[in-house]
């Protein structure tokens, strides 16, 4: 027998208005009563695992002790990889597809351990349809380990080399720009992006310029001047900011107002950081206008 | 006293964004700390006893033992009455309305054994209004019975063949076609059919039409080719498919798409499945389209 | 050492499909593994501290002793107070920022005891930028009081009479009419009002006129009769009624159709209740029109 556990992180992509989020906690209960179930999120944007991985990476340094449990699986049912995968000397065990999902959590936690395919059905529930991973085969496993079973009776061991990685996007920075990306709208409309305080030169001042694109048309977009801030409320209103979030990233944000929808901000989107082109009498709330020179006449 | 339980399984339809859910576990909390409250769903669409009681149908294999607590009540402060059902000896007893909305739940877990109304009110909390029965009657009775009270003191005794039945619609089947319903839309719009593979006779192959109707004009609707599939990911880019879903059912479904969307699926909605009429030569993703023959000059 | 609690009852804007609530959750775990956290709500409109407050009031009077965790924060990162107030000799003590968010429950548990402003840092986690602190402060804090921290060991004593007070409209009435205001829209579209039937003057009947008007435009909107009623089910199909709710008060509602759609009915609107200008003949679901006179000749 293993290490027991006493608590499962919970993240998905499955929505709260289903019963699958509570058919797999029930599965949870039924098989090892001690363990609580927190649940992390599980309103990541269906199939995107991108969006799952991140969300998992901001949380998984306050997780407690014991099981993540993370499922976003666009390819249930095929021959992608169900995996266990011990972090932090066995503190930790996040259990998941191998599709990225929880490549960038395991790696913060300090890098993979051993690691299993989940291939011992011995540990799975009897599956009516191949659908749903989470109920017949992640959540019976999440309970095992919590009842102590050990990592390597759940299947066959996998290197963690050849785990499949997470994608991060890493933001291109000189002394004169920085081409960011949008990692993530949160639900008060702040868009983090890929950069933080320390991602800029010595060069940036308080005030830069801002300009926002569709990944698909980079020359694109539109432009906003920015003022650097350390709380939302600082912000006069209609000033864009960037504030130092709770991940030590820049989020583009407002006061008390979704910037992400006043400027239409996706994730994914491009953003490109200037210092500001006239730092003194610019207008801060204002959009700066692209100049039209007229022909003389 | 009656047998004690630790888990009390809740679905409602009170939606997340107001403190119902919350004031009930509290009520829960407060009255027998040793409960822990599973949410199988909350977000069952107001008033919809139907498709409360089909996601209680669809859970009820997996619920830990225990009390299950069902709340979707339009007729609240009514004479409806309240009621309480043992199943499987006392495994389980469900608490709600009785409405239909437990029926189909405790049909599957093997009929109902003991029932009352829950008409004492010595375990109910005094109540301001009549509106809120799942703060009011129904917590206060789930606490109960996880504290030991036995079912026969919460009220007067009812014949189980006279609590309200569910209604659960049949399809209609032949060896040339299937008329089916949709019974429900998940949240990645795979639309469930009330049908399955064992429903199909042997001259359905591994393609077929399927006529999506209003119910109010069964004649109407759209026709497309869909393919049987295991898994989502099995299916091609715009490809229909009918997976075999979590439940054993047919859902109408796409890769990483909601074919719910795609095809402007409800629950409700009839579905007509035939063989496919040219099972050779057809492009599986398009439309086919009804033939018309013109009268010869 | 001071009391131990064993419950976190918690409520917040943070929406449920982000993490934050997960990673609040999963420090309380990690600090205080026995305390079981109830949430409330977290569907509480962004930045909106009176709704928060609200639904906190209405949850107080039936949340388990421990300690309450409220955090609707648009000011957070900036010198608003963050603080911990005992009510009911210590039965429960509120957490969260001093913006007027607990003052109602506060009052309603029978008015603070001791007060702290949270200022030792020994008890809050350090934090990455200012903006969660319901992560680094609040949650914390709720762990330590669940572990037996006394109050007083958090930070400096506040004078509960300094703390920021809540802000409910009061109606105003007389014989003649009630000039109400709607407090809470809910999932249902039931709108409740800050009356209830305590506050109608003998001269009013069973049948009502109700004008709806927002606050920008109180002499303009449109009336509707509406019928007292003591459960939605009692209502005729397109009835407007006045059910006393959950909460004791009045709510503007249909029988399972959303109220406040139909009558486009926003939290903040103005009621105006009169009695039913004829209470005889009127037909029950029209729209009682305001007549235009025509000049003769």
């Amino acid at each position: 027998m293993g290490r027991r556990y006493a608590t499962v992180s919970f993240l998905t992509d499955y929505g709260v208005d289903d019963e699958f989020v509570g058919v797999v906690k029930s599965v949870i209960r039924d098989l090892a009563p001690h363990a609580a179930v927190i649940d992390l999120t599980h309103g990541v944007r269906p199939f995107d695992v991108r969006a799952g991985s991140l969300a998992l990476a901001r949380s998984i340094a306050y997780v407690a002790s014991g099981v993540v449990l993370a499922v976003v699986d666009p390819g249930v049912g095929t021959h992608r990889r169900a995996v266990a995968i011990e972090v932090a000397d066995g503190e930790g065990v996040l259990v998941g597809p191998d599709n990225g999902l929880l490549a960038p959590a395991v790696a913060l936690a300090g890098g993979a351990g051993r690691a299993v395919e989940l291939t011992n059905p011995d540990f799975h529930l009897p599956a009516v349809g191949a659908t749903f991973a989470g109920r017949d085969v992640f959540a019976p496993v999440a309970a095992h380990l919590c009842n102590g079973v050990d990592l390597a009776g759940l299947g066959d061991p996998i290197e963690p080399e050849l785990l499949t990685p997470g994608v991060i996007p890493l933001p291109q920075a000189d002394e004169h720009r920085v081409i960011a990306q949008i990692l993530w709208v949160d639900h008060f409309g702040n868009a983090q992006l890929n950069v933080g305080p320390t991602d800029l030169a010595e060069t940036f001042g308080e005030r830069l310029d801002l300009r926002f694109s569709e990944p698909t048309d980079p020359s694109g977009g539109m432009s906003r001047s920015a003022t650097r801030a350390t709380s939302f409320a600082e912000l006069a209103a209609g000033v864009v900011g960037l504030v130092v979030d709770s991940a030590g990233l820049f989020a583009v944000a407002m006061d008390q107002r979704s910037a992400a929808e006043e400027l239409g901000l996706v994730a994914g989107d491009q953003v490109t950081l200037t210092p500001a082109a006239d730092d003194g009498d610019a207008d801060p709330g204002s959009t700066s206008q692209p100049v039209e020179l007229r022909r003389p006449g």
